[in-house]
């Protein structure tokens, strides 16, 4: 199958290409940006030297639903709002990474993204791709909306006991940590070396727009409206997210059950690792790596609960849950260019 | 007056060395190792070429008496409790930047620490210097126990809502981070290079040592038995600690209220600075320096205080702390030798 | 085909082992530790749960023989000095990436490794395995010694000038770079991240035994007898070695010429990319993969030339250029198992 | 004595307000900017928070020349060469900080800084204030241009075989290495955290305006005419410089000779500190202070000799050379406000 790329000189972008490039069941047939169309990808990537040659193109609905069976969207903000419309109409499959689609409330949308919000009958459509808990068969999806990266980190380590109703939602509090890829290509003072390295930054204080999408999904699975407390850090690294995740136990809850709960929950899911009691995941854990490790702790002097889990921004925060994704619409092996070892260091 | 260094070939000894080599009132008499003395400073410390030339000498209580007036104990847990009795015994006044004579409790002590606590006398007698909530004039102080790193940060974050009983300490939850130096001089995996950057680890979990320290004083300020849920993660970096602290906010509470608070709490400390409102500090913010930088913000979503606090873990949570306790120990200005701008970038 | 690995607990073990994961001809059969054995392979690499499942072996070269076609040996020097007669003596093919066999001077691998040398008559049978530069088909070779990290990236830089005796060797000047992976796993002041981070060492001056690593291979391209100054540098970066490389210039060289004569010794060599007239490498551009990218200038103020050349000292510095040793030892696809992108950012 | 302060939102502004902040001899006038003026210095800086209040000025020379004693001028290339001038006109005394006045050949600054050169007139004024080896008393120095970065640690490494006319200048190739903050605080791609972090990058190859400064010197030094070899290399850290110097060395030299050399030139500086023979300096071990350490190698194997320096760039490499400067201008104590202990670790 071939698949087109835009907004192919991201992070995200180019991180789709470092892994459909490994894929065996892909051709990468194009790669596409608005600003810099007419250069060679190479130019912004070179460590792509004698693996990609291609040039960058502009943006051709009409050509590239004849030309590819899927199109990767991994822009910022506001442009899928966009360009979704435009692949619907010629039945072109779009795994949207870009967070335009996940809030299924417009003003919801509005509020956090301070954008206009796309068309809502699109929204509709979207299917929010947190593939190890997708409740539908996606084969025939035709507009996957990804997970953001905190999302994904938060909600896998949240799933198992907020969809047994083990907890109260509104008892969660969310301590993210995230490298800097995070923040994308685009310079800035925040990510300027000088000021972030041998630095630790709290930032978007009450203001992250991946809190309505966590809690959207806990609003789904705990069938209650949910108010969390959700912040995030800047880490002085390239890659990796972990969310400290921390909630107040049910009542009689023991360690054991707990590690039970989320073996049992993830004993089918190649991505999901949980870890063995007392171990802990780092960062590194997963890097470059479409894992996500998670573990427990139960501290019956305070009875709270703490998740730790981690993932690597980039893959399964981004473009390995896409490919992921992909593989699950396309009939493909779930693992299909995705198994790979995690680089340590 | 004259100091002198017991631990010299740590890095909470050359933080004392570092900041007493220039204050005014302070002549470094004399730098104490227990396994190196005999080898010149330098061999440790290369850095201080020219500044430092003399040997480390080994530990003698009643030589030292009649040769300081004050001394500095920075070793690892433990040692302290051995040699603090011999200084005692010869009216020397101490400041112990270890660990040993914080806890009041020492069952607790030897739970948390897996050592044999210190005489319970000598314990009653030391003074917890966390210098800006010290409730004693301490000029006739003979043994000060210089508060933990991650204590100072949390400590300073909590005390104004803790001391006027506005919040239930039972709802703490301090997310704290900390740069690498925080490990020691030692090696160890944990702090080997290739494992430690780029990558992000939580480590002692459910058993840091810091926990009932900081328990230790909620209890007094609140005058409850306090348990909180305190969890502690290793940043790429050097110098540097933040905690991030959630609280359930007590009703009524409003943004501007909190920050009244604390502005009022600490506006005739020089070294804790309340940042302006929407403003959130980073390590960077202090580094090298002895002030800790605190931040509010009150969330009405879902009614929870949260409070940053950052310092420079080697000087406000050890050196530094020191030499403030020290200065008013002998009636000196409190910012004498410590007033110097943080190092930025 | 099935390999062993033998030092599985080191870097260059566990490199190996993330490469031969996702070759398409190899299976991991058993992984050896001296120390170890008995222990799963995961309590050293918790990164590898969910695909490694097994515990380390000890070493039984008889054992091995019959199970595996290769043996890759990732211990420090002086082990496989002892290994290598006993799977010489069972047929068995050994890949060593230690550096033991490399020198064919005994005399100076003493000088320079202080160790004992190995056998001379096994020191004449090893290959050594600068992959693109084997002057002999290596199918029918039974022990293949890997280049070193540093060798590897100086000599990629240096082969095509050398060997068409264009420059006096004498008169190159190797100022190397490298990330602190290359000092290993073992712990040590030196590589403790509080004395790596934010920091640049010069090392190992005037002692580095890669030298008469990389003079020997010098003396037999030129056909003379040459001393080099090579200097190493410690940057604060897990993987990734830089050489920056200064000759004097031949007569008459010109920039053009000098990039044509790279551009057409490296045209079929798939893993050295020279790269285009006036872009230079970054060590990120290799990061995780086999790749050795190359830039020149020449500079007619001081009719100099400079060679940069970097590679992943892991991976083309180590694990992966082992690898494409295998490949060409058993005749399969060169690139097998190596065809990935570098990890960008 | 008071100082003003222009470029004060830039790195080299800032630290000169932290030099001279804990200056005992100066106050801090005023702090100029030419696009951010009515803003406080805090809302650039907010580590100066309860330190310097003030708001920054425009650029008044004429006010200026009655308020302070001396300017220091800190800005990009291109704004001094037009706001000298003016100062010159009012008897201000003016330390330059950026690099305009360095170069006496206007041609070579114009062909190397692509800019327009100062005027000749007051370039010629211009003392180049490379303290230890200044041959004039510059008590009545109306301008003096404060180094470059690389020039002062280049230069003050090789000035004493260069003045003793002890090795030919021509075969000098310097390998210099930095922290990203020699880059200074504008952003852009090069120095973005992620592009930068756990990366190695050789930068302006053959072509960074520091080469004909250092030659300048080395030409008025050694009485000829010089072309070195010079680059550059960017080290994912913040602060430090390290020049790794090579130059053949003189018939009969010995590593004694070569150490003594040095010991004697530098006897009676306190700033520039000779490590013992067989120890070489990180950059670490001058981080925020004013020293430059040297070490030197002689290899009889090839006849070269090696000198390594290092300095702080912001420090000894721009604002502390100034304030050093600037208490040789005005008759105050060499190391008043820079005897400070390095920030280790």
């Amino acid at each position: 199958m071939k698949a087109a790329i835009i907004g192919a000189t991201g992070y995200g972008g180019s991180e789709l290409i470092r892994l459909l490039y490994s894929h065996p069941n892909v051709t990468l047939q194009s790669f596409h940006s608005s600003s810099q169309h007419g250069q060679p990808v190479m130019a912004s990537y070179p460590h792509m030297q004698g693996m990609i040659g291609d040039d960058l193109e502009d943006i051709d609905p009409e050509r590239m639903a004849q030309d590819v069976d899927v199109v990767f969207i991994a822009t910022p903000a506001g442009v899928s709002t966009e360009l979704v419309p435009e692949f619907m109409k010629h039945d072109t499959k779009v795994i949207d990474v870009s967070g335009d689609f996940r809030l299924k409330d417009t003003d919801t949308y509005e509020r956090w993204y301070h954008k206009t919000a796309p068309d809502q009958n699109y929204v509709n459509q979207a299917v929010y791709g947190l593939t190890e808990w997708l409740d539908t068969d996606i084969k025939g999806t035709q507009l996957l909306s990804n997970p953001g990266c905190y999302p994904t980190a938060a909600l896998l380590g949240l799933a198992p006991l907020v969809k047994e109703k083990r907890i109260d939602p509104n008892s969660i509090i969310i301590d993210a940590k995230t490298g800097v890829s995070g923040a994308g290509r685009k310079v800035s003072a925040a990510s300027h070396f000088t000021e972030t390295n041998d630095n630790l930054k709290i930032y978007k204080v009450l203001e992250h727009q991946h809190t309505p999408e966590i809690e959207m999904m806990l609003d789904a699975w705990s069938e209650t409206k949910t108010a969390i407390t959700f912040s995030t850090h800047l880490i002085p690294m390239t890659r990796g997210i972990m969310t400290t995740i921390y909630a107040d136990a049910p009542d009689g809850m023991t360690a054991r059950e707990l590690f039970d709960l989320y073996q049992e929950s993830y004993k089918d899911t190649y991505f999901v690792r949980v870890r063995k009691q007392g171990e802990y995941p780092t960062t590194k854990d997963v890097y470059g790596s479409n894992f996500c490790d998670i573990s427990l702790s139960y501290d019956e002097r305070t009875n709270r609960i703490m998740i730790v889990s981690v993932i690597d921004n980039l893959v399964k925060g981004a473009a390995g849950q896409a490919v992921q994704n992909m593989n699950r619409m396309f009939g493909l092996e779930e693992t299909a260019g995705l198994d790979t070892m995690p680089m340590y260091p």
